[in-house]
């Protein structure tokens, strides 16, 4: 395909990152106006880079014709949470869009990467109007908390640094850092339960 | 109804109002990464105010249970153009979209109001999904060319300070100034006109 | 100059257009913020594009080590005001600030061009603090009414489609849709004054 | 006060957290398209509520008359970080600056504070141009690692629930939360060091 081509086949997706990006900020927006707890912190989307379309379709062996079906993060939303149990509210709360179709998910959260990687996936079918009509695309969106969050965009720098193929002290360490970043994470927890008992017990004397 | 429940219930239309934004923004995006002429020069839009909600329901004697569906601008989107022509455009991609349904048409264009006032208004029906499900809202999209939209910005000032009574000989003014802005739209009809003419002369010569 | 190079001299350009936008937006915000009339109605700006600065050096032959000094619109800041009266306004708020230098001015406003070219036009110097040190650059304030602004934006396009050599029947065409443009302008700063006097007028009777 | 001359008050702080956000924006910007590695990975910045700054001011026995002289945070800048060693980067680079003044640093890293709090304070004077003429106003840049970043937003939340006196237990659980954020990000920097190692080695070897 040349480069020309490729922008008209990826005009779809971009529509759908903006979209979809505003939809999850929107939510996050109308539970703090309604003086509710959001679960959601932050919203991020991207676009693939063309590049990396190609290369991973050469990796998985992909026609480029196919790209449309087979690749499912063209179309990117990253959601970030501040405890681990949002991320399942987050999810539940996709599941019962009617805007959008979840076609499965993948919990690295419960069955996290032998890397250390650890996220919800959401893989969902989008309709898209553009000006010739209507078209469905497949986006991903990935759930994590703040510190999940930190050690991938790491670990993606690295990745990128050595081309996929990192020297096993460093994943080593990487994967160390990867646990590290996830007792934080349920340090945190333990402290939201705090958190939530004592607003109980402060709710339960104001009444009396 | 207090502040608190009048924020809920803006919700929605603060969602579509961005939504809707974003969806028309993409329209012009899509042309032009296609290296098409874009009927759409630039997108605004708004909820409108909770007092102006209060005072057209009054203006208009709606119970204020009854604003969801009777007043129909509380989301509006404004569409500006270069050319009277790329109104027409605008909206015959607006009633091919499948996301949004057109419930009716206002043409201040060839009719224009007796204040001077032009533009084109489609009243649409559209779905958003809040937390607590889907809602059907209406929303008010304005077309208009950048000098229609000139005049209406400085007549609406002008209401606004004389509390919807402009004296009339301001009135007859801005009467006289609608004429000038929308002649001057036609001037520039003419002018493409002769820049697609010209276009065509050149192709016609460069294929033979 | 390679692609590479000219990013690296661009970058100071970039900083200058985002951070004059930024500033001269906030003079908007202040005045409304203090209940005042605001002369800017919007604000944008751009940095050109290397083949235009490359164009604009070759057709005024300057060398490409040159540029720095002899384009002074490398970066571009374009002010929109709703009267002509507001453009002076505008101008007389630059000339005291402090944290920019006026070189010169060019009213086209008083001395339109042939071509039916109307704008105010500002050059200044500006400090810009980088990574390495502080460079001081010049950028070019425009400032326009609003329907200048549009006559502009369609010279612009003709000018370009042309490669600026406009056909003189279009040329004289568009000298007439610059007047028509010019005349509405005027026509609103009559109704401007009318405002003004009812204003006053308003104020007196609210006072006995 | 009355809520208008507080509005007067706080805009050349409105004036100096947008600038300033655009200027550190910058720094990362530049460094990226210079194709250097970026000790910036994100800015936030706000202008402290009225109710905080009153709230503070009565905590401190400070008379309003003098907030803006001895409240150094009404005006908020925060620079987000990967690594530790990246926050006193961004330190020199502030030092440098020619348009700011460092007034005072905070080194809450070498020392943080007994709850657990990290991060380094940075107390500027900022001229900023208003329409009326120029003043110099106070502002506090916070730098600091994502982690010690999400560990303060928890904290925050925490301190405004239980009104400034977190009950001990939880307040001991967030002070072993702030520890395991720094072993983080200590493990972090152990990575960070792995890479850079390795690069030499790479481009040494690359040479031979």
């Amino acid at each position: 395909m040349e480069l020309n081509q490729w922008k008209t086949v990826l005009i779809p997706y971009q529509y759908a990152v903006e979209e979809l990006k505003v939809k999850f900020k929107n939510i996050r927006k109308e539970l703090i106006d309604n003086g509710e707890y959001s679960p959601i912190e932050f919203v991020t989307g991207r676009v693939k880079k063309i590049s990396s379309i190609i290369d991973k379709a050469k990796r998985l062996d992909i026609d480029l014709s196919e790209v449309d079906d087979k690749i499912e993060d063209i179309a990117g939303i990253r959601i970030m949470c501040q405890f681990v149990e949002d991320i399942y509210t987050v999810v539940s709360y996709i599941r019962s869009r009617k805007d959008m179709d979840v076609l499965y998910e993948k919990d690295y959260i419960k069955n996290d990467k032998s890397s250390g990687y650890r996220s919800y996936h959401v893989i969902i079918k989008y309709p898209i109007q553009t000006v010739s009509g209507v078209v469905d695309i497949l986006a991903e969106i990935q759930i994590r908390t703040l510190s999940m969050n930190f050690w991938a965009t790491i670990e993606h720098s690295l990745k990128y640094k050595y081309n996929h193929y990192i020297p096993s002290d460093i994943a080593q360490r990487l994967r160390k850092a990867a646990d590290a970043a996830f007792n934080l994470d349920q340090e945190m927890s333990v402290i939201r339960e705090e958190i939530m008992r004592a607003q109980v017990m402060f709710e339960m004397k104001s009444v009396t």
